[in-house]
């Protein structure tokens, strides 16, 4: 049984996991959909209510009902380096890729399916008080009164996108900046706009959930720190990331979430307040990860290398959900 | 509870079935996400564990938490209809709305993330097999070899895009047509290409699922009809279509169907052959039913507007379907 990895060529990340694999001799194929058609193919034929299908890159040829694991790391768009991209093509090879990998019996981390609506942030926030999360008051909203009604409440607002950094296209990246006092509010009816109550933190966490690992890693904010550097991912904090342990509520908490999500891989961000309450800010669901191993030194990449060297638990049929009961 | 519908403006079909919730003195909004925003507004709280969420169109204003049922029918793309339109607004305005209609209990009429794996035309060859729907021998490559191979053994084919048209550009849609002898088929490394073996029919199927309800339509083709007029949509044929009954194996099937694609509506095309015999030809999630409903007399739109009007049967959580069993 193989592993495969969907990234591109440049992702250091998955080097350190692909050397793990390499160290325990699983089988792997690591592939860019962008190559496809060209340094990567697809053949699959529906036959006598069979299905076989085939990848191959590399010169090396995988059989899809052989595959153990799919990693979906950093893929790029399929059909994106042929010699005439276009956007029909495009749309032709992915639904060719990832319509035929849908075949497969194999443990995804991450499904695309459960990857897509993982990104919404709106939808991250209605599962975090579902798992029972500490979620931040938030609110979303083109009603620049109930933007105005909200900062009363709420005097110490921050404003951060919708939809959060997009992960190929990281010119999207808008930080999370505090709103001045007196704002306005009238342009929220341009654009929706997230407002969500600041917590004044005492320190960053970021928890790296792989299957049923927990990391958990702490940035302590600096007594000094600007009060306006309110996103981790901009503050010029000398701190470094030191390894945590996970309060158990928060754990169940994550777990739960994953499991509402479908996801088996998952990056969350939380702020601690001054009594220790870590408030859930978001789950990335392809989230780096070689940042906090680098600083704290705990074992991600060698823990998802694991996860996807495992056997599949059970013949598990090809991935299709629970069908929920709608009624009739 | 209101019934949600979001389509946009032109749209005779959506007229049809608002006609019947009207006469059932249903509540209901109808609206475009492309007026989002401007026309269309929407603001949700998180707060306290809770979430509050609100659309308003029309003057109309309607509790996200208040819905019956979302019929998502032929939605334009969020913030298209905005003065200065640009790709990150539609981006923040459709993760703002369907990030926040996920919140709802309503029963979707599809969901979007049931709707999205289920344009795929591997995945769907895939559920058709797996529901034991008869599916012709089917080979979607990049490989020419694989294609001259499959040709080789089925010599009478047919070729079409592998994605199928898509619902809002028409521009895209590609008419399914024959092979013609002697073809080389070393152009198929260049894009996945989708080979079918043409059964010889003897009148094509169309069959609208309606939550439970089944409305199965026939068109017999004429004696004199062109082989090489494979495409139904685009066939010149005078021949109307009418009511036929459903084997009772065919309708088993595309109830397994619906259930592993988690579909509540869906339009399937089937080939009759000479023995009788419904061939699977694909499955449209948001296939029209106009034509069929004026030719045949089905009552497809009230039948719609029962299953948007039903009441809720149990109070279900938000969509998040049942967690997989991923081992860790």
């Amino acid at each position: 049984m193989t592993v495969l990895i969907l990234t591109c060529e440049q992702d250091v990340t998955t080097d350190m996991v692909v050397a793990h694999l390499n160290d325990a001799g699983v089988p792997m194929v690591r592939l860019d959909p962008a190559d496809l058609p060209g340094g990567v193919a697809l053949s699959g034929e529906y036959v006598h209510d069979v299905f076989r299908g085939h990848l191959s890159a590399g010169g090396r040829l995988v059989s899809i009902s052989g595959l153990r694991s799919v990693w979906v790391r950093r893929p790029g768009m399929p059909a994106t380096r042929v010699p005439e991209p276009s956007a029909w093509l495009t749309e032709e090879a992915s639904q060719a890729f990832y319509g035929m990998l849908r075949g497969t019996g194999a443990r995804w981390m991450n499904h695309p399916d459960a990857a897509r609506p993982a990104r919404h942030k709106p939808w991250q926030l209605h599962l975090a008080q579902r798992a029972g999360l500490p979620v931040p008051a938030t609110l979303i909203t083109t009603f620049p009164q109930a933007a105005r009604d909200f900062a009363r409440r709420f005097t110490d607002l921050v404003v951060k996108p919708v939809s959060g950094s997009h992960p190929h296209e990281y010119a999207r990246v808008v930080p999370t900046s505090r709103v001045a006092p007196g704002t306005d509010f009238a342009d929220v009816a341009f654009g929706p706009t997230l407002l969500q109550r600041r917590v004044a933190k005492r320190a960053d966490i970021r928890l790296t959930v792989v299957g049923d690992r927990l990391f958990a890693a702490r940035k302590v904010v600096a007594p000094d720190a600007d009060p306006d550097e309110v996103d981790v991912r901009f503050a010029t904090s000398a701190e470094p990331w030191r390894p945590v342990d996970t309060p158990p509520r928060v754990a169940e908490g994550v777990h739960a979430y994953l499991r509402l999500a479908e996801l088996t891989y998952g990056a969350f961000d939380f702020a601690e307040d001054a009594e220790g309450v870590w408030w859930f800010l978001e789950c990335n669901q392809s989230g780096q990860f070689g940042f906090v191993e680098i600083e704290t030194g705990q074992p991600i990449a060698r823990t998802v290398a694991q996860w996807l060297a495992a056997s599949p638990a059970t013949p598990r049929v090809p991935k299709a959900r629970a069908a929920t009961d709608e009624p009739a």
